[in-house]
């Protein structure tokens, strides 16, 4: 909460200017700007999801994981998923394995290279309100995203409505 | 073991008259061709150790889980792997994620698909003294590997002995 706040004074104080010649941002607004601040513990040690691919400029390979309630709510194909359930998305370069590849003779096999970025996603219906419930997270080297880039998350997630703003499938 | 038996049964008919006409298979190989012919319980449960995706004909991604003993021993970096040592490799369909790139905008997500096979690999140096220590496992549809393909694993992983012929690295 503490670099959270932190994060909220750094951000006022270097949006400064723009808050003078901008529009006064909402209350509403500024309210529901809550994120994920620390980083659970043991998330690595919860169990898989699936694996996900992303090209492009992320070039990004992956591993989702879920606490227990997410995995059961998963496997339950329970929606909209419970308050206490958390997600973690691990994410890597996705980078050729040069020494799978000398032993397979071709250039096929692509893993996970140096971590780029862990994010989360916390269900909890009564502080998250204001994004669907949920509470998004991202980070680098352990810090925090900015203010700017974690209010990208919602926006995007929310386009997920049917399956509760989450993008990843639980692969069986 | 029962199943095992059959599978042996059912090569060793088909394969009678390339028997007949071929060299004599000496015992040892009889001896070393022991194969995981059960699934390991529970394996979905197992940890995350690391995703992977294989391009070309094989078109997959997958997530590698490993049990207790396998998750200790990549933690503390353990080569090689002790015996008890169970590593599965969930592998799918390589496919885009429709939903995903609506979303996105762009073709950039790649999501597993069907379930094509798990494969395992059992660590018990003296059943396994044959081939590394390591007895290899390959089910798809729940069903086992015939004796030909399972022949192909030892060969090839053996060719990763500076990891204890396991391709895949604890993603941290």
């Amino acid at each position: 909460m503490r670099r959270f706040t932190f994060l909220l004074i750094a951000v006022a104080t270097t949006a400064g200017l723009v808050a003078i010649i901008g529009p006064a941002p909402g209350h509403a607004d500024e309210k529901s700007a809550s994120y994920v601040t620390e980083i659970p513990q043991g998330y690595r040690d919860w169990q898989w999801v699936s694996s996900a691919h992303e090209a492009g400029n992320l070039n990004s390979l992956g591993g989702v994981l879920g606490n227990d309630v997410a995995i059961k709510a998963y496997r339950e194909g329970k929606l909209p998923f419970p308050d206490g359930t958390i997600i973690a998305a691990l994410h890597y370069r996705y980078v050729p394995s040069e020494e799978n590849n000398k032993v397979f003779g071709e250039a096929q096999s692509f893993v996970p290279g140096a971590p780029t970025n862990v994010q989360f996603m916390v269900k909890d219906s009564t502080k998250y309100a204001a994004t669907g419930g949920w509470g998004f997270g991202h980070f680098a080297g352990g810090k925090p995203g900015d203010a700017a880039f974690m209010k990208s998350c919602f926006p995007c997630h929310e386009k997920a409505k049917g399956s509760d703003l989450v993008f990843t499938r639980y692969a069986p």
